[in-house]
């Protein structure tokens, strides 16, 4: 009876998933799955920030000066800066407004549809970059102050991707899909627009009110759930 | 064959929509249709507000103290008075926090879940009046400050209707239903409760977080799309 015991303690200890080696083959075998066929994709969540040309950030901050890094974002080579500046429209202003890094071309203004009340400037939904025609605000940094001609927007839900992610999502740079969130909130937003293009981290971006409607927390991960177009 | 061009012009004007009786006859048939079998549901958008027990206005606002109407809401009785209060939490404060009227037999603060941040106090979801378990915050008015030691919720988005109403759409009272808002920023929101008694009027109640998130405006009208329970 002992033996028979033995024996079958030897068995299951071999046989289970917790014993080493089936673990191994087990985590293997997971790690595998994951790297070929994940379809899920993490999700970003942004706050109201700003992108400055060099020439905006040479009149607010200074001649020649530069941002300071306070922390890498998910699309390579973009970092929050330390510094911050306030936006003022026709009925208000928000402080602390964080500028994003490196410089870029064309100064940009992203605010929640909720910041375009209090402001007193519409919120003018674009993709980023699309600034024919937006509205205008004034800047305000330590060294000036600058009024924008155009450049605010309310950013156009969107997934960052490689061209070989949109592939293996079977989408395309352009394609509006829709994104489900389950939770006690939850929901499908449509009208996500597909970036594709070399050199970017796979990320979901929506803003907070966006988040906030849905129950997103930082973690969450979606799916693509349809084609629209 | 000025007969025959006479004659058809006449059966054309009969037969058109645009002549008279044909239009009196379709805008009957319209109105009929509308009356019975309407299924859209307007939707009310609700910022940060707050509820006071009669005990809390005193407090706040003076023995005795009666709410001065500003506006009648959606719901037969409510009314938005022209008083505010500030909240304040650890973290931070509110200012100009709308009473709603009239006074209620518990205090209720509902915040944004983008205000919980700001004043540091959790944001908890909850339908109306569901209070047991949920933070504190104080409350200031111009005649002395209250700490509530629970009242704080992140309203639950829900739709309000009559008895006979919900019987129309095909729900019940407590029934979790989800609704579609079409345009640039559209999508589904789930979890919507339905709230079905006497003396209600036909609304469906999201906050502004919500609204921004799908672009929804006032007056916008939705159809209950899927039950989910």
């Amino acid at each position: 009876m002992e033996d028979y015991e033995e024996l079958l303690g030897t068995l299951l200890e071999k046989l289970s998933p917790s014993s080493s080696n089936a673990a191994k083959i087990t985590n293997a075998a997971a790690t595998t799955t994951t790297a070929s066929n994940d379809q899920t994709i993490p999700v970003g969540i942004s706050n109201r920030h700003i992108h400055l040309s060099q020439d905006a950030l040479d009149k607010l901050f200074g001649t020649g000066y530069q941002l300071t890094k306070l922390k890498d974002l998910s699309q390579p080579g973009q970092f929050a800066s330390k510094e911050c500046v306030m936006i003022c429209g026709p009925k208000g202003m928000i402080n602390k407004v964080r500028i994003l890094g490196p410089v870029r071309p064309q100064t940009q203004v992203e605010i929640l549809q909720g910041d375009s009340f209090k402001l007193g400037v519409k919120g003018v939904l674009r993709l980023s970059g699309d600034l024919s025609g937006t509205p205008g605000i004034t800047v305000i940094g330590p060294n000036g102050s600058l009024e924008i001609p155009e450049g605010v927007i309310v950013a156009k839900r969107h997934i960052h991707m490689l061209p070989e992610e949109a592939a293996r999502f079977g989408v395309t740079n352009g394609k509006s899909v829709a994104i489900k969130f389950d939770g006690p909130r939850g929901g499908t937003l449509t009208d996500v627009i597909i970036r594709a293009k070399a050199n970017s981290g796979l990320e979901v971006h929506i803003d907070t009110e966006e988040a906030n409607a849905l129950g997103v927390t930082p973690g969450t991960k979606i799916k693509i759930i349809k084609s629209e177009n």
